[in-house]
C-alpha cells in the first residue's frame, strides 16, 4: 500500500537486463529471436522494477483479445472453493500478475461453465488446471483451437502437450528419505482414488521408493469429498496398521493426521511422524508444526502463463513441458 | 482439493432458502422486486451450497459481455505489487468468487493501463479499489458511461456515488479506547499522507478522539514508499516524542513498529503498545503477536460485486453506500 517509486520506463527495464527495448519487448511479447537465457533476464528485469506493460492494446494491434483465461474443474461437477485453498489461491494470483508483466489480462473461469460459454468467451489462450483423465474441458477447448497450457500433467501426456508442473514424485521421495533419516521404518500412505495425475504419480513414487527400501507398502485410499470424510476413514484404517509416520496429500490432510493421531493417544512426532503436501502457511503455527511438502503454487501459475503466452505469440523453440522442484519444508512433526 | 458434493441444482438453492426457481434465478440476476431479506437468503443459500450458475451466458444474452473488471490504482504511478499485498489479495480472490456465484467473470486489471484499453476492454461493469482525489481513472470510466462501484470511499462522495467501505474511522476508535483501557494515556499515530480517503478517515476520527479524550496529538506523517523509508523515519519521529503506545495503518507498519521499538529498547508491550491496519494472518505469529485492525477485504470485495452486479442489472431500490464494520484483533503487542 506504498511506493517508493514511479512507474519503471521499458528504458529502465532494458537498462537492468543489459538489452534493447526492442529485446525487451520481444522478451515481453514472447516474440523474436531471443535465448531462453536473455528472455528470463528480461523478465527478471522487469518484475524487480514491477514494471507492467500497457496491457492488451498490443495484443488487441496483433488481432488477438489481449485476455487469457484459467480454469480450474479438477474436480468436475463437484463444488469446490478453489478460490479459498491456499494451493489455487497463490496460483491465481501469480498468474495474474505474471500475464500483467507480459501484456495481458487473465481471467478466472469458474468449473461449472456451461460448454457454450467454453467455447464463445473471448480469449486468446488457455491455463487448465489438473486436467483429469478425458477432461471435459480439454476436449471443448480442444475444438475451439486456441493455444492450452496445463498447470499439472495430463495424465497420459503426449510430445505435443504444453504443460507446467511440480515433481511431485521426487518431491515425495525426498519427504520419504527424511522419514527413513529420522527412524521410521514403516511409512504409511493416505492417497486420493481420483483421475488427475497428481495421486497416480505420487502412488508410483510411493511403490517405488518402498521396494527400493524394502519396506512393505502401508496404503490406503479414499475418494475426495469436502468434508473430509472418506479420509477420516482412510487415515483411520492407516493407523489400525501401526504405522511409525505417515503422509496425506491434500491441503486439510495434515489437519486431519493430527486428529487422528490425538484420537489415538499417539505423541507426534515421538510415535508418529506427520506430513502432508500442501501450501497452507498455517501448518508452520500448529502444535506441533506440521512438515509439508510445497507444490510452489506461483511458480506453477507464473511458468505456465509464460508458456501459454509464448504459444500465443508463435515463438519457436518452446520448451513445452517444464519440470519444477517441489520443496520439503521440514517442520517439528516429523523432525 | 476434494468433494463431497455433485454440483448442486437451482431447485436446490430454491429449497434451502425457501422460495421458487424463479426467485433465486431473480436474486443472482439483480432483477425483480425483492426484498433485500429475501435476496440475501438467496445468495447465502447459493454460497452455501456453492452454487455457480453458468457463468456468462446469460449475461450476453442481455445484451452484456459478462464480465466485470476490477481495477487497483490507488497509488496511480507507483509499481504497488497488489496481488501480493495480504489485503488485495483477500479482496481479488472474494471478488472473483462473488462474481462466479452471480454468474459474472470477472478480470483484474492491471494499474498501469493505458487510457485507450480503459476504454476499450469489454466490461459490464467496474469495482474500482480506493479512488484518489482526481482520480484520473475514474474520470476515464465515468466517459464510458458503465457502472462503477468504489470499494473505498471517494473523498468527496455525492450522494449519487455507489461505495462499499469498511468504517475504519469508528474501528479506529475501538482500537484507541483499547490502548487506553491498557493505561496508555500518550497514543501515537503515523500516517500516510496520500490522496485517498483512507488517511484523512483516520486522522479526522484521530483527532477527533483526542479532543474527546483530553489527550495532546501525537501525530506523524510520510509520503508512502514501498521500501517503507519514509514510515521509518515517521516511526522513529514519534518515539522520539515519548508515546506509550503508537499504531500505524499500512501492511508493514506492525513490522516496523517492533522494529523500531527493539532499537529503542522498549519492550512491547510493557514500555510501549503497538497496533497496525493490516490484514496480514502473519501478525499472529510474531513475537509478540500483533493486535491489528482486520478491514475485512473479503466482505467487500463480495459487496461491492454484489452492488455492482445490481446496477448492471438496473436493479431499483439499492442501497448505493454500504459501510461495513472492521474488526479489533487484540493481541500480547497491546495486552
Amino acid at each position: 500500500m506504498a511506493g517508493r517509486r514511479v512507474r519503471p520506463t521499458v528504458g529502465q527495464v532494458a537498462e537492468r537486463a543489459g538489452v534493447s527495448t526492442a529485446t525487451v519487448s520481444n522478451a515481453l511479447n514472447g516474440t523474436g529471436r531471443l535465448s531462453e537465457e536473455t528472455r528470463q533476464r528480461v523478465l527478471e528485469a522487469a518484475h524487480d522494477l514491477s514494471y507492467v506493460p500497457y496491457t492488451s492494446a498490443r495484443a488487441q494491434a496483433r488481432g488477438g483479445t489481449g485476455v487469457l483465461g484459467l480454469t480450474m474443474a479438477t474436480h468436475g461437477d463437484v463444488a469446490v472453493p478453489y478460490t479459498e485453498i491456499p494451493y489455487y489461491a497463490e496460483l491465481i494470483l501469480a498468474a495474474i500478475r505474471a500475464a500483467h508483466e507480459r501484456g495481458y489480462l487473465l481471467v478466472v473461469l469458474p468449473a461449472s461453465m456451461s460448454s457454450w460459454t467454453w467455447l464463445t468467451t473471448p480469449l486468446d489462450g488457455v491455463v487448465h488446471v489438473e486436467p483429469r483423465v478425458h477432461d471435459p474441458v480439454l476436449s471443448i477447448l480442444a475444438k475451439r483451437g486456441i493455444p492450452l497450457v496445463c498447470a499439472g500433467r495430463p495424465l497420459e501426456s503426449r510430445r505435443s502437450d504444453a504443460w507446467v508442473d511440480t515433481d511431485d514424485g521426487a518431491a515425495l521421495v525426498d519427504l520419504l528419505d527424511h522419514f527413513r533419516t529420522g527412524g521410521a521404518r514403516r511409512i504409511a500412505a493416505v492417497l486420493p482414488d481420483h483421475d488427475d495425475a497428481f495421486p497416480a504419480i505420487l502412488r508410483s513414487a510411493y511403490d517405488g521408493w518402498c521396494t527400493a527400501a524394502g519396506q512393505e507398502p502401508v496404503v490406503e485410499t479414499f475418494t475426495p469429498d469436502l468434508a473430509g470424510a472418506g479420509e477420516r476413514a482412510a487415515i483411520e484404517a492407516a493407523l489400525r496398521r501401526s504405522p511409525d509416520a505417515v503422509f496425506g496429500v491434500y491441503d486439510d490432510s495434515g489437519r486431519l493426521l493430527l486428529e487422528a493421531a490425538a484420537e489415538h493417544d499417539l505423541t507426534v512426532p515421538r510415535d508418529l511422524a506427520v506430513a502432508c503436501f500442501s501450501d497452507d502457511p498455517g501448518y508452520a503455527h500448529l502444535d506441533p508444526p506440521v512438515t509439508t511438502v510445497s507444490m510452489r503454487p506461483a511458480e506453477v501459475g507464473v511458468a505456465s502463463v509464460d508458456l501459454l503466452v509464448g504459444l500465443v505469440n508463435g515463438r519457436r523453440g518452446l520448451r513445452r513441458q517444464r519440470l519444477l522442484a517441489g520443496e520439503l519444508r521440514v517442520r517439528a512433526s516429523s523432525a
